[in-house]
Parts: C-alpha cells; sequence; structure tokens
C-alpha cells in the first residue's frame, strides 16, 4: 500500500518512484534550454561576425586624399553606424548568452531579458535592412558615375561591406524569431522553460 | 436543492442560474475580439490609404519626354513596386477583417489565419521599409546632381511618396503588433478569442 503522503495535488503516481518526477523533468527541461541557448549563441556569434566585418570594411574603404571617401556619402555613413550597432549588441547579447549557459540564470530579471532580446532584436533588424537598402540603393547610383570609374576598387569593397550587413541580417532575424519563440514560451508557462 | 445536471464537468456554481456562465463568457470575449478587429481594421485601412498614396504619387512622376522619369531608377521602381503589393495587400486583410466582423468567422481556418496575418505582415514591412530606405538615399544622391537643379518638381514629387510610404510602413507595423498578439493568443488558448 503506498502512504497518502507520497502523493501531491494532481500528480500521477510515478512508475519509478525512487526519481522523483518533479527532479527529472527540469532536468530534461534544463538541457532543452541549454541547447536551444547554444543555437541561439551561434546565431549571435554569426551576426557579430558578419556585422563587424562589414563595419571594419566600410570603415577602411578611404584611399588617400585624391580618392572618395565612406563618409562623404549619407548611406554609407548609416551602413557604418547600423552595423557597429548591430556588432555591439550582439557582442553583449553573446556575453548574455554564455552567462546564461554557465549559471543558469538570466542577467536580468527573466520578464526582462525576454522582452529586452525580442524587442531589440525587432529594432535593430530593421535598422540594419534599412541601411543595407540605402545602401545598395546608393551603391547603384555610383555605379554610373566618376566615382566607380576612377576608382573601381572603393565601389567593389562598399559592396563586400553591404553584402556582409546583409549576412548579418539574416542572422540577427533567425536570433529574432528564437527570441519571439521564447517570449511565447514565457508568456504561456510564466518561465523561459519551454516544456 | 440544485439537481446534478445543472452542472457541467469543472464548472463552478453560478451565483446567478438564470444567466448561463458559459454563454456570458463567450458574449463579452466576441465584444471584445470585434473591438480588436476592428482597431486592425482601421490600421489596415491607414496602412491601404498610404501605400496606395506613395504608389499614385510616385507612379504620376514623370512629365513629358524631357524630364527624368521614376522607371529610370532602380530604387523608384522598388518603391513603385513595394507600395502596390502592400496596397494590395490591406485591401485583401481589410476585407477579411470585415468578414470577420460581419460574420464572426474567419476566411481560411483560424490556425492558418493567424499565422498568414503575422508572417505576410513581418514579410511586407520589412520589404516596404527597405523600398522606402533605398528610395530615401537615391533621393539624397539625387539633390547634388542635376536632376534635381533642372527638375526640381520631379524630386518634390519624389520626397513625398517616399514619406507616404514611410507612414503605410508604420501603420503595416502597428497591424504586425496586434497580429502576432493574435498569434500568441491562439498559441495559449488554441483559439484567436483572447480572453
Amino acid at each position: 500500500m503506498r502512504s497518502p503522503q507520497s502523493l501531491r495535488n494532481g500528480e500521477t503516481p510515478s512508475p519509478h518512484p525512487r526519481i522523483p518526477p518533479h527532479h527529472f523533468h527540469s532536468t530534461v527541461s534544463a538541457q532543452k534550454l541549454r541547447r536551444f541557448n547554444t543555437v541561439i549563441l551561434v546565431f549571435r556569434l554569426a551576426s557579430f561576425c558578419f556585422s563587424l566585418a562589414a563595419f571594419v570594411f566600410m570603415l577602411t574603404n578611404s584611399r588617400g586624399s585624391n580618392s572618395p571617401h565612406w563618409y562623404d556619402f549619407d548611406a554609407f555613413r548609416f551602413v557604418v553606424v547600423a552595423n557597429a550597432i548591430v556588432a555591439l549588441y550582439s557582442l553583449f547579447e553573446m556575453g548574455a548568452s554564455v552567462w546564461e549557459i554557465s549559471k543558469g540564470a538570466t542577467v536580468f530579471p527573466e520578464i526582462l531579458q525576454v522582452w529586452f532580446d525580442f524587442s531589440h532584436d525587432q529594432v535593430f533588424a530593421y535598422l540594419l535592412l534599412s541601411a543595407d537598402a540605402a545602401g545598395t540603393a546608393l551603391a547603384r547610383t555610383l555605379k554610373r558615375t566618376e566615382t566607380c570609374t576612377d576608382d573601381n576598387a572603393f565601389c567593389v569593397q562598399s559592396d563586400i561591406a553591404i553584402a556582409l550587413g546583409y549576412g548579418g541580417f539574416l542572422f540577427l532575424g533567425f536570433s529574432s524569431l528564437l527570441s519571439g519563440f521564447r517570449v511565447v514560451c514565457f508568456i504561456i508557462n510564466g518561465s523561459r522553460f519551454h516544456i
């Protein structure tokens, strides 16, 4: 006969009573959360690498006083600033992910963290896409002018920087999907654990 | 004494047994849903008006054979196409909203409808923002060239069209927030009713 104290309210009897079912459940969900956070970390890393590379490529895009400089063009300045912001943000989020994987707790309180991540992912994704679109429009216009016929290397390097920026946007978009999923899990369960 | 048939499974006894609690609950949530759908409809209408106006302003932006035309510039073509797509989509979504408010049911099956709305809102918001950003970059570049000094009306009209496009993006973004909220409600409750 089972003693009445061994079952809590609403708990079904376990076939293996030596493993507490609550402990087993939380171990599985902690493992899943760790895997999920690792995937986010990889996306953050990719986003950081792409936007840092785009920033550096555009920033070093000036060769002497006679050739054109990136800071002569509004849209290229926008590309530099947007990529710098996204690189810094991705670096911060990588730190937060590593902290969460190693310590098992979020940097900010949980509700603040999930909403912070999702809202910033969304806003910075729009920012980076608009910078890249503006940069693309300018680069295509420059193709027909003397700027590109006189100094083709300037235009090629701009194109590469803008393409790298699109890569950063892509991975930031993936991160945004995952952080949106975390927000939904938080709303449903009251915790970021998604089981 | 209450007869045992008057209570369903898991239903708590109501202090006013003459109003069935289930009916009362669904009436309140149907009213809230109707108000929510009306707000979405207003945003869709605003988004439709702005993007249609942007489309028309850019499309009529050519004066005779000697002056520049909108279709000579890649970014302006992109603005026209993106605004046309958003205007058509908003028109369709307005129809779907009106249908839902009047008939009380969605056009597609419910799960398909909430995901369709949210995903298309997101994708078209990105599309419209990138078109507007590209258009802005081109318009700013043209300011310094002969195109604008010779025919200033062309540039002013382009600026107005792009500004209207930003308005369309703003209201599409608001719609996207609301349709995202509907998706979360659907995931939590298994229905778009948010009580």
